[in-house]
């Protein structure tokens, strides 16, 4: 028995998210399909982030326990040739069989990407956010300097999820414009449920220039979620790094 | 009556290229239905460049003629509202009665993207070409240094078409790596049938090794198509400029 640990990159657009759940198509799902057909066992991975529906990764984490012979480095390979065009496999290697990614301290990064140009623009539908309405990025800068450091993020969280604490710590978040392109950046030890797309819709609202930047504070003093922003749209966000210390 | 030219943005994976043919989704007849509807008139746009199937474009340019009292400005926002996600408007002005964007001097460059990775990734899927050989760029941009100037390019033209002359000029052509893509730049005052995907499948050959850099003047020099590279595929080609002298 061996515990293996696969990178995995995904286009979330035609999936209901990480989490398996019945009659939808998921990710963990086709992972689980396609493991148990490569390996003839049935396997049930273990994910780090369980990303939402539309959401995309490059570098979202599984593990599972394997009684194959297959090495854990071509696994990666064979398991591709098995997945669909818009999940694949980045790396696989073997870990310490009691390696959990959700027990043990990390550091994830996401992007939340917005066209903010006079028309939407079909190559970048699906891994962007499209707004029309001008944004100003110098505001947008000054508004996430509060959002940096440790805070309860209580405001930043949807409702739905009960959780036992709502304090997180973001060690950088950047706000840069590229072409037409805002890219939002957000580093955290970890994030609460919608926290980054709240964070998104939450700055969009000082970009388009009706929150003032100062806002942010008192937002996070509230420590409710209707303080702040609506919740940006689920195709602009992407996780992009995933570090395990 | 008052001839209109449009923008054209395209992401053209779902469709069977820009020209019209009965029973299969294009580009140009999808410009035409939403053009007639809008506008109530029989609509048949004239397209600057006929990109082929799976071939996406930032800026293609169509015109057409039409009665409307509609500002020709307006066109492009209302057209919008009547195109499907993955083809949009970029923006509408009137031109000339005797504007052809086929039959005037323009400047057209497109981009073909690989990426160049262990692993295929699924967010780059639609958008650029994937091998995980590795390519060495030093030795396409070699390569592609003789391909640029004005040359009969007929050894770099799919043989299907006949045209009166197949010399060309490359004003530029460029490799350059961004992380683990490779982005090949052409700016041309024309384009044969497949020429720059040839151009594209050429390099590649050139930067895995199978060829020589030098080898690029002789395929020129033996004006066949067989003599040069194969032609790459589809989805990593994109008309991402076109200016008219």
């Amino acid at each position: 028995m061996k515990r293996v640990k696969l990178v995995v990159a995904y286009d979330g657009t035609a999936y209901h998210g990480w989490q398996i759940q019945p009659g939808a198509p998921t990710i963990e799902g086709e992972l689980n399909r396609a493991l148990g057909a490569l390996l003839k066992e049935e396997i049930q991975v273990i994910g780090a982030s369980r990303t939402d529906s539309g959401v995309h990764a490059l570098c979202n984490v599984a593990v599972f326990d394997t009684d194959t012979c297959i090495p854990a480095e071509k696994i990666a390979y064979a398991l591709n040739q098995r997945l669909p065009e818009d999940i694949k496999i980045q790396g696989s290697e073997e870990v310490e069989p009691d390696f959990h990614p959700r027990h043990c301290d990390s550091r994830k990064t996401y992007e939340y990407r917005i066209l903010n140009a006079q028309f939407p623009l079909p190559t970048q539908r699906l891994y962007a956010h499209f707004t029309y309405v001008p944004l100003d990025v110098e505001r947008m800068k000054q508004a996430a300097r509060y959002l940096t450091g440790e805070h309860d993020f209580k405001s930043f969280c949807s409702t739905a999820v009960v959780v036992e604490s709502t304090v997180r710590t973001i060690y950088q978040l950047t706000v840069e414009r590229q072409q037409n392109e805002i890219i939002i950046q957000v580093c955290g030890n970890g994030f609460l449920y919608n926290m980054v797309r709240i964070i998104a819709g939450t700055l969009m609202e000082v970009g388009r220039g009706s929150m003032e930047p100062e806002r942010v504070k008192e937002i996070l003093d509230a420590k409710e979620r209707k303080a702040a922003g609506p919740t940006a749209p689920a195709c602009g966000l992407t996780l992009v790094k995933y570090e395990f210390l």
